[in-house]
Parts: C-alpha cells; structure tokens; sequence
C-alpha cells in the first residue's frame, strides 16, 4: 500500500476514529468501596426517599413557626419545653400549640414542629423558653426528600465514579454497582533497533519507552494495559504479533518507527488485519504527525510515532479519549473536554506553523492574583526529558501562526 | 474543654495544620510499571547519557553539511551514496567528503557526517545523490546527550510519577524506584444515629456516608484509607476508637455530628489523644465550618462535620492536600495549588456573605470559543445529591459579599 498521508487535524481524526468504537459490552459488579474512577453501566435509581424524615440542621428547639411571629428581642415569644429529643432518638411525642422540644444537628423533628430557633435566638430558664426571633415554617429544617425522592435518579449511566457519586450511593444503601469491565489495551512496541527495558542496547539499539508510558495513560484513562513486546520490522512477524496482540483485546496500539518504510510495513499490517482498515494516516498535531489510525474487524488499533515524545503527546490526544471511550464514559466527539484542560495566561510568545495542533510542554504557576501563568518549557518537544520538566502541554491552536504573549491559552494537563 | 470556636479561614487553618505534619518515614521499592502515581522518596539521576548515540530524526541522507553549502534546486550538490544504514544497525563505515549515507528516522548516524538532508530535498540516481538544498550542521541530527547526560536529575525526590516520568525511567533502564510508603489513613464515623451502609436504618437513624465519601477522597490522594466502623457518642467508647484507630495509621479523619454537645465530646477526646491536641477549633468555610484539626503526639487527627455534603468538601479541602503532605509530594502552605484548581466565567451572580469561604456546587461547560463556563447548581450545598449533579465547586473568596455574572471565578475539580 502506498502511503497516502491524508493528515487530518487531531479533533477531525478522532471523531472519524471514534465514530467506529463502541463501549466494551461486558459489565461487572463490583462493591462500593471497588467503585471509586468506575464508569456506572446502568442508571441507579433511588429506591428511598432521603432524607427519610424531617431533621434539624441546628441545635435548637423544634416549635410551631406560627408560635414565633413576631417574636423578636424587644418582644419575646414564651414556649414551654416539653421534651429533649438527641439524634438517633425517635420523639415520643408531638409539639403541640406554644411548645417547644429541645433539637440537636440531625435530630429528628418531632410531629407537630415545622420550624427549628437555634439555640442562640433563645434563653431558657427552666423550661420556659425565650424566642427572640421569629421563624419562617421550615426554617432550620431538612424536610422529607430534599435530598432525593424515591424514584429520581440516583447517578446516571455512563458517569466515572467520584467520591460524591459514591457518597449517594452509601446513603441509599446500595452497596454494590454494576459497572462497565475496564478496556483491555494491547500494547505493542515494534522496531529492530528497540530492546525491552531491563535490556543493555547494544550500539545503535535504544530501549523500549513507549510500553511504559502508553500504558500509564491507559492506566489513567480507566483502562487495564495488557503489554505485548516487541515485534521487529518484518511483515509476517508484526502482523502475527498484532494479531496475538488483538486476541482478547478491546483495542490495540502499537508504536512503531516514524521511518517512511517502517509506517508503510506497520499501516499494511494493521490494514490486513480486516476491514475497514486504516481510517486516518497521518494527523496535523507537533509532535506525532505519523499516526495510524484504524478499526479492523470492529476493534480500534492506534499507531503511535516511534519517538516517545510523540508517542505519549498523541496517547494523551488520541489514547486516552479511546480509552475513555471503550469505558463507556461521554467523550466528546472531537475526543476534547476532559476536566484536565485548563485555561492559563501565557507568559511569553509562542511561536508556531499554521496547518497543524502544536503542543509546546510548559510549566505551570498561579500568580497572586490567583491566575494560572504557563510558562514554555526550554527544549526541544521531541525529547521525554523536555516532558519530564514540564506541568502541562500548551496547544496552539491548528489555524494560528504562533501565540502572543498575554493571551489566554489551552493547556492540557496529562 | 469548652469550645472557643477560634475560626480560621482554610488556608491558615492548613498552614497552622500542616505546620505539625511530616511525610511518613517509609519508603519502599516498587517496579516501574506499578509506580504510577506513586511518589518518589530519592533523587534518581541519569546513570547514562541519553541518546547514546547521535541519530537521525529524518528520513533521508547522513552527509557532511560542508558539502551541501549553496546547494539549491537551481544548484545543486552532487554527492556519492555509499551505505545504508537501518535502524538499530551499527555503520560499517564513516562519510567522507562528497560522501552520503542513507539514513532513516531513529538510525546511527555514520562518524564523519554531521547533518542529515531529508529525502524531500534530494533525488537519487543509482548511488548519485542530487541534494537541492544547503543543511546546517547538527540539521535533522539529535546529537549524542540532547536528551539526558550521565550525572543529570532524570526525576527529582517528591515527585508523583506520571507517564512521562515512568517513561524517562524507562529510557534510563530504571526497571524498580524507591518510593514513599502510602499514607495509611484511619477512617472513623461517630453518632449515636450512624448506622452501617449496609443496614436498614430504624427510624432516626442515617447511613454512614462519609466513611465511603472520606475513603474515596484519601485513596484519591494517594493514601490507603483505613475502614474503622462507627463510634457512639460517647466520651469513653469514642477516645478507645480513636487510640484504636490511631494505632498503625498515619493519620485519623474522623467525621461527628455537628451538634455543640457532640462537638465538645469529639474535641474533648481529640485532646485526650496527646499533646499539643486541637489546633484548630472551626474553619471559616461553608460547608464545613464546625471542623477541628489536630495534632496528637504526631498524629494528624482531623474531625470533620457529620454532615456528609460539608465532610466532603472539608476533605476536599484539607484531608486531600493533607495525605499528599504525607505522602512525600510538595504542597503548598496554605494547602492549595493542586492541578484540579480552574479558573472559569460566571454565568449567573452568586450572593455571599463575606467572612467565610463559600463553596458552591456548579456545573461546566466550555463555550464554543473554548472558554470554561460555571453554573450553579440548584439546591443547598449541604445535600450530598446536589453535589452529585455538580461537576465542580466555585470557591468565594472569604473577603467577597458574593460573585458577579461574566466574572471569572475559581472553580476546584474535586
């Protein structure tokens, strides 16, 4: 196959690429406390009405509102205390005209009550009790379902598991989710000159970064790595080691040279791994212009740049969306809006080639005034140790000739 | 001990907090590929220099640049093709003068050359190169070094691993780092109304939310949250929870009702823990102002408010920042300064009251012109299921009577 090179800019790539993934089909239920960064497979609706009864939210006392009108420091209102109901504690009995029940912070409202006078708009002496405000019916009150009615929903399908998703879960009772199966991601790395990293290379021979660092963005994204070696720049072998790589995976990314006849060897591989093939060659992104996209046989199949600058740039733009993806998370469709997208005051011009998505590694600093600054990192973007010393990826924007500084700009932080 | 109530805002409340806390004094040895997130405990320098050997990052011709000066399409420069050399090969023999190497992305550059003409500038004739344009010295040429050299920090103490550094790591032939031991964070609810998430609550009695909310936050951070049950409100059952807790944690969070009484009985039994005991007795924060932060005989102890909406929010607050602490990473004195701090415009005026900070559950959304946009979501903040419909919390600043629409807000990612 000859190579084509049809670059598309990396949003036009991935909504081509993303439109032929569907979300692993395979649920699992796990515990609650398993739960946390899971994506929820079914709506969960609330079986209880929270909260289940009427409480206070103040230490006070529970009175009849209509008993406080007009009450004020001036001109008191007078309630008999009748009772002392702590949490935990069902009332024995109601609050009647002109009486009052002593209430603490989550304590349930006896009948009768539709109002709580915190403590401080109070003086007791015995059990006459002095209102010196007045108090609205409700105030002070948590009233039956404000927090969720039985019925509503509870945490929506297709939503990455947080600490507050959690938390409503645990206060209806539901101890166990059903969640989607975490995407298996083979990982193949490919090239003659590449050794695994435990290896010595011998002279010309580097080692193998792109496992590594594909995997922790698989990791990051939800996704379980599964690594599949190395396979060297032969026809027959890479494309037997892609299909073993493929054997049990909900996708596959490999990394392969950025040489003219490495990506032709790797595109044709991926292409004879069945239809429709190869969708994108090639993407308008700096760095990690020679990627491979494809669906073969209805799995997705990412080639990444050899370099490993580029390789993790473009896992980060291409990969991790996949993987969201395939985890059955939203994903936008140009693979964009994740919360680790930031808006930051560029300190100093950036220059840049239009036609492309250039992605300058920067460091981040919040300036006094609480302002986000970013600052380019010095090195070439090429290289992993100019990753290493940055915070963020700086993304200059396909249509312009460089940034200007003082604007505010989109960094994206892996 | 009576409660002062000396309010601080958070960021003091954190400054005079931290102030007392100390990274755990453990480290152990992982392998790379679990290292993820994990926070290094050592400095780890380059044992070699990276690329070891100067490569192309062209396809193209390994040449002497001298050769090709005033090389152009109307002039070109005529040199001799005399090798070819792959990728991971080692060159047979060196470049001289007039001399041209083939030479492929990620290939040994031969001794004697010093650039690289790309493929697009030259043409071949049997082993006749016509190159039609000058290159510099060191042109398409990563030289020996640019990367890393021998002796360099690869990846400093403190740092939580990201893919790029694991893939720096990787570069080096670092197969295992030594790392800080995970914070181990004791986790204990009180109340007399707490029951298990996995019992049916009689009337009066809530769920535990917060042990689940609290874990999720703790295991977020990087620590080991440490499930210790339910407490009642009681002086000595609670102080034996809590030494019991204690023992092998890094730290204690606890979560009590937010009654004075129960407040008393939870700071009094703190205090009974060790010296120097509470240091902070109320956080100017809303939600979450009845908080106490202490320090027992070494122990970060934090007593959060029962509410679970206003415990989350706290642990967002100062239980994050505070297991990062422990965990080895850097954090900023008044607790701040994570990644997962945005800035985003305001749609619609907040009203506030000065003197606390106030955080508002909202939602995002990025405008077509890219720009992060915050909503705030309906409901009161101290219900757990309005934080479930929010993606994110606007922070008001302690000294502003609310936020204006159009404005752009700080907005924290929990």
């Amino acid at each position: 196959m000859h190579e084509l090179f049809t670059v598309l800019p990396p949003g036009e790539a991935f909504a081509t690429f993303g439109r032929g993934c569907s979300p692993v089909d395979r649920s699992e239920i796990v515990p609650l406390e398993a739960a946390l960064g899971r994506v929820l497979a079914v709506d969960v609706p609330a079986h209880e009405t929270l909260p289940a009864f009427a409480r206070s939210t103040m230490d006070g006392y529970a009175v009849r509102a209509a008993d406080t009108n007009g009450a004020s420091e001036q001109s008191p209102a007078y309630l008999r205390l009748v009772d002392d109901v702590p949490t935990g504690v069902v009332p024995l009995r109601s609050v009647g005209p002109r009486e009052a029940v002593r209430t603490h912070t989550g304590a349930m409202i006896p009948p009768g009550a539709d109002a709580v006078v915190m403590v401080e708009d109070t003086n007791q002496t015995g059990d006459e009790i002095e209102v010196l405000a007045a108090v609205a019916p409700g105030e002070d009150v948590l009233v039956i379902g404000e927090d969720i009615v039985a019925g509503a929903l509870a945490v929506p399908a297709g939503r990455r598991l947080r600490a507050a998703d959690l938390g409503g879960l645990a206060a209806l009772g539901v101890t166990q989710v059903t969640v989607w199966a975490q995407p298996r991601v083979a990982i193949l790395s490919t090239g003659d000159e590449v050794v695994p990293i435990g290896a010595v290379p011998g002279p010309a021979q580097v080692r193998d970064v792109n496992a590594t660092t594909v995997a922790a963005v698989v990791a990051q994204a939800g996704g379980i790595p599964v690594p599949c070696g190395i396979a060297p720049d032969d026809a027959a072998q890479l494309e037997a080691a892609l299909r073993a790589a493929r054997d049990g995976a909900d996708a596959v990314v490999l990394s392969a040279g950025s040489s003219v006849s490495v990506r032709d060897l790797t595109a044709q591989a991926v292409a004879r791994l069945g239809p429709p093939g190869v969708l994108v060659h090639g993407i308008a992104i700096k760095p990690g212009k020679p990627t491979v996209l494809a669906i073969c046989s209805g799995t997705p199949v990412v080639g990444l740049p050899g370099n490993p600058a580029s390789a993790l740039v473009v896992a980060w733009r291409i990969v991790r969306p996949l993987v969201r993806l395939l985890a059955g998370e939203r994903v936008d469709a140009d693979g964009l809006g994740d919360e680790r997208e930031l808006s930051a005051v560029l300190d100093v011009p950036v220059p840049s080639r239009p036609g492309r998505e250039d992605f300058r590694p920067c460091t981040l600093a919040r300036s006094a005034d609480g302002a986000l600054h970013a600052t380019p990192v010095f090195g070439a973007s090429n290289l992993i140790f100019t990753l290493i010393r940055a915070d963020a990826l700086i993304a200059v924007p396909l249509d312009r000739s460089g940034l200007a500084a003082g604007e505010t700009v989109r960094v994206i932080v892996p």
